[in-house]
Formats: C-alpha cells, structure tokens, sequence
C-alpha cells in the first residue's frame, strides 16, 4: 500500500497559493517521519540537553507538519473533493490535532507518531485518487 | 469608551499550542480588515511601485488570516463543537479559501474583503457561544 | 454579547507598513494574555517536558508582544504624538523590557505578566485618545 | 531512472538537524517543480497583478530549493561522501545558483527551471547511492 | 588590512535577549547599505520584473533595519543611556520611521537611504561610547 | 575609535539576493560571537530554565551562523574563487557543520564556538582578498 501511495510521485509537487497547483503529501509525511524518528533518538539518549533540543524540534516539526495538511485542505482540496469524501474534513482536524499540543507535541510517544502518520497516508490515498479523477 | 473597548479582554486570548487556553478570532479579523484597508488605498494610489507593495503585503496579510484561522480550526474546535456546528468544517475552509490565491491574494476586491469578513464574523460568532456554554 | 464584544471592531486594525492605517494595540494584548495563561499553566504542571514547551512557547509569545508594540511605535505614533505625551517612549520602552530576557521571557513570574498587560493598557489608553482626536 | 531515484522513498525524510537522520532530495524537488509551475502558469496569463504575485513567489519557492540543498550539503553529506564525488560540492553550488539572483528568481525562464531539476536529480542520485551503501 | 578590519571584533556582538550580551549596530547598518545598493541597482536596470524583485527585497531588508534598531533600543540601551542621551529616543524612532512605509520601503530615495545610515551612524557613536564608559 | 570602527563600512554588505552585490562574512561571525557568549553564560548560571532559554536561542544564533555562510557560498563566491581557494568549499562545509546539531548546537562546548570562529576568520580572510583583487 504505501507503494502505491508513493508511486505517484511523478507528479511530485508543492504549494505556493500562486496556485501553482502543484500539491503533495509527502510534504506533510516527511516531517511526521521526522517526528517520529526524533522520539526514537530520545529513546536511545539519556543527556538532558539532548532531551530539550528534541522537545524543540518536534515542536517545529509537528508544527510543519500542520501547514502542509491545512494547505492540502484550504488549498488544494475542493467542493466536490469534500463532498465525495464527507469524511475528509475530520480526517484532516484528527491529522491536525495528532501534530498539535495534545498530539505530537506533548510527549514522547511514538504511538501518536505512528497514529499521525497513518491518517497522513489516508489523506494521500484520497489526494491521489482524486488527482487520477 | 477605554473601558468598554477593553472590558472584553477578560476572555480574549491568542494562541500558543502550549496550549494556552486564550484563542480569539479577533486575531483573524483584524489581518482581514488590514486586507480590506489595502484594497482600499489602491483604489486612490496609481502609483505602480505603491500597488506592488500592497499586493507583496496583501499576499502576507492574507497569509495571516487563514493562519489564525486554521489554529482555531485544528487546536480550538474539538469533535463536540463539530457535532453541534455542523458547519463548522465548510464555513472555515470557505474563509480561508477566500483569504488564499483564488480569493484575497488574487486581486483587489473588496467585495471579496467583505465575505472574508462576514464569514470571519460568523465564525467568531459560534467560537464566543462555545465560550458561554 | 456577540454585538457588544465585536462593537468596536469598527475600529479594530493590524499592522502592515503599506502602511494600510490599520493599527490596534489588542494584538500586543492578546499575546500578553497568552503569556500570563502560560505561566499559570505551569504552576498546575509539574511535567518537566512541559515546562521546557513552555518556556520555549512563552518565548515566542513574549517576542509577539515586542513586536506589535514596537509597531506601534515605529509606525502609528507620529512626532505629535510624542510631544503631546512626553511619557509615551518610556512607557512602550519598559513594556518592551517587560517582555524581554529581563522580563516574562526570563521567568514564570506571574506579576512580571500583569506588570506587562499593565504597561500595554496604558499604551493602549493614549492609543485610543489620539484616534478619537 | 526518475522511478529509481524515486523507489527508495520507503526511508522517505526530512531534516531536523537534531539530528534526526531523515533527509529527502524530493523536499528540493518539490519547491522546484513549483518554481517551474509558476513560470508556465505566468506565461498563460498576462494580468500584470498575477506576473507580480508569481515573482514573488517565485522567490519564496526558489529560496526554499536552496534551504533544502544546502541542509543536505551541510548536515548530511560528509567528508567520505565528499571524497567519493569530488563534484558533489560543484553540483550543490551550480544547484543553488541555479535557484538564486542569477537564475530562477530573476526571470520566467523554463530552461533554467529544468536545468535546475536536472541537478537536484543528479544530487538525488548521489544522495540514494549513499544511503545504499 | 585584514587585522584591522577584524580587529574590533573584540566588542562585536549580535542580539540574542538571552540575554547574551552581544549587540552590535553594525547589522542594522549593514541591511540599510543593502536598501542603498538595491535603490542604486534599479537606477541602472530598466527591466520591470527586476524592479518589482527590487521593491519586495527592499520591503525585506528595511523590516531588518527596523528589527535591528529596535533591538538595540528594547534591549540594549537601559534607563541610564536614555537619561544622559535624552535624544536617543527619537534618533532610534526616526531611523525606524526611515526605514517604514514612509521611508526607503516606499520608494527608490536614495536621499532617505543616506538619511537613514546618517541615523544609523549617529546610534551607533552613543552605542560605542556607552561601551566605553 | 569611532571611525576606525566604522571605516571598513565602506565595504560592508549584506546580501539580499536581488543580488544587491553586499556581503559581509561579519554577520556570520556576530551570530557566532553569540553563541560563544550564550556558552559563558550558561557556565556561570546553573538555573535549569535558563539553561532550557540557553539551548533555544544557541539553535537559532547557530542556524544564523549557517545562514549566512550559506549565503556566502552560495551567493557571492564564484567558480574562479572555488579555483583559486580549493579549500574553500571544504572550509565552508565544516564551518557549517561546527554550527550544527553536531556542532555548537549539540553541547555547550566553547572550544567548538573558537573553532567556529577560527573558521569563519579564515572565510572572512579569503573574502576580501577577493574583495580586493
């Protein structure tokens, strides 16, 4: 499955509001493996300072993971995208919040990353479908 | 007249994704109303130089408005208020589309303004009937 | 409530430096509740991590703070502004110092935080006075 | 080929400079094939306003290919990998002169767009052959 | 000559409101060079895209001339330099207000650009002789 | 003093990369002046939320280092300066990585800010050699 998710990348593409029209969520799943992968070096490091730059950075990180889905869903993502998958509104308020205070950013726990990751991957199994469209 | 500008302020509230608990869509209105006002000067400016200026800050303005806009979206609403506003998801993707490429930052509309801020006001109205209950 | 909350908003302005005109010391306000909440927060939270998020947040915030007031300094208030208060560059000055590595930033001094909505109330108070004249 | 490239992005990542050990190319490619978007999109439409818009996003997309090769260059890529492609810091270079002042940020020019991506493809090559070994 | 260029490197410092203790008028005026060297580029280029670039990097460096001076002014100078430099105040308001959408953001003057490091210039003499006392 | 301080501002710069032809290797050593500093501080200061501000702000000043040597690089030296000075490359990278999570951002080690610095004083040397001929 998550080769399929990737196999699009040949139209591999970002956001600028111009709009460019060029859109995609590996933007967003790029900074979620980085989150997760900072739980992970934590887990493996017991030096305080080292503890507080992690904190530091998974805050950015979670924080860019949030800009990439919201500018999937204010930018990209239409009417008719909405109404065909009525479900995608959570989906993207549920990725959001798992990147948010009370998700990724609060604690060092890699079942949230886990968790994020995976409504990422059903965001971008939706982008892809409706791209094909 | 200070007094009642600032009465309010008991419950008025940023953002921080701490989270702090203080949200306010003031936040997202006053960025509006700043849009509003550019379009505004333009409309009585030709100078070119001037309205290259004012679509560079417009863009950033813009940004603004759909930045608080989607932090009361994903760290504000949660699934009850979903549940009763039900909305709630359409009224803020509109606002923010209309603060994006294909609204605000696309040209000097001022109608365009003016639906920014009616819906901003709508928002704002359900975010302070959450607050009371 | 509704009606009485967002009354003022007539006036209610940002900063963008075109300079669109719109200006309001509410956004300085607003990040200064933020900071407050911060610190009361922490009080309640022995969670080591959450402090360092805290502090790491707070000194954003405080910087927002700076920010919008140093707006105002530079860019609303005029020449006549300052003679007429000749308290004024003070008063924004040890605002600014209220919320800097000496100020809220430094420390969860709760008192440090009212200090400070204290300073932006009486800013905001001559702000108010020389748009009424 | 761009298949191959592509194929490894089971280890997809970004950076964090934690360091968390996720790096993609794809982050450079993306705002790349944006920059390359924006340039076909000003050709198609000749309101002045949109052209102004796109410059400068343009510029914002161009220096977002340069912040993502340069952490590649300084937090990923080593001496051994230095000593293995002795044109690595060549390539890195041109890429970024290629997205600066002299190159996709001071015109609409296609060709420099594609030569650009021709380069992050080149890096990208280097940077999945390193990851295999 | 090297030496001598580096030689006051000694006292040279950035601004960090750690604080660190490092400021350094020199990143104010080196951003106000940059606005004087952009007026003067433009002044030899009559291509209409490169003005628009001209006119966006403008609005960029002058914000950092502002965020520069403003630095110096919120954390640097303390209640004692503005008691023996009673000036000080309105020279940094003036710089700042040089550096706005009144001043070099609004135009191409070279005039305001030399005004503006004469302003520079003359904080950074108080700033030097506060270091030496 | 004064004048000698500010002599060499003749050939002071920034860069911009309109390009406004400004750069000044200084702005890289400032930021690293500040990290220096923030290590001394930390050292003679053992509260542990200042040490937590500590690490924050050495992120950022140490991102700016990196920035601006990026820039340099990137920007203002060209092939023949790569031919000339064929280390040049090699100095740039590791002057990097010493302000990276591998360098001053890892640890409060001053003997990584000198060599931080030795390496930006031998940058800053070929820089106006090139300035020069």
């Amino acid at each position: 499955m998550f080769a399929r998710l990737f196999a699009p990348t040949l139209e591999v593409s970002a956001h600028c509001d111009l709009p460019c029209g060029v859109y995609d969520p590996a933007q967003a799943r790029i900074e979620a493996e980085s989150v997760k992968a900072i739980i992970g070096k934590v887990a493996d490091n017991d030096d305080p300072d080292f503890r507080t730059r992690a904190i530091l950075i998974k805050e950015e990180r979670s924080q860019l993971v949030k800009h990439h889905l919201t500018v999937l869903w204010t930018d990209y993502f239409k009417p008719p995208h909405f109404e065909k998958y009525p479900e995608l509104h959570t989906l993207v308020n549920e990725a959001c919040k798992l990147a948010s205070g009370t998700g990724t950013k609060a604690d060092f726990d890699e079942a949230k990353a886990d968790e994020l990751l995976s409504k990422i991957d059903q965001i971008a199994e939706i982008f892809w479908e409706t791209k094909k469209s």
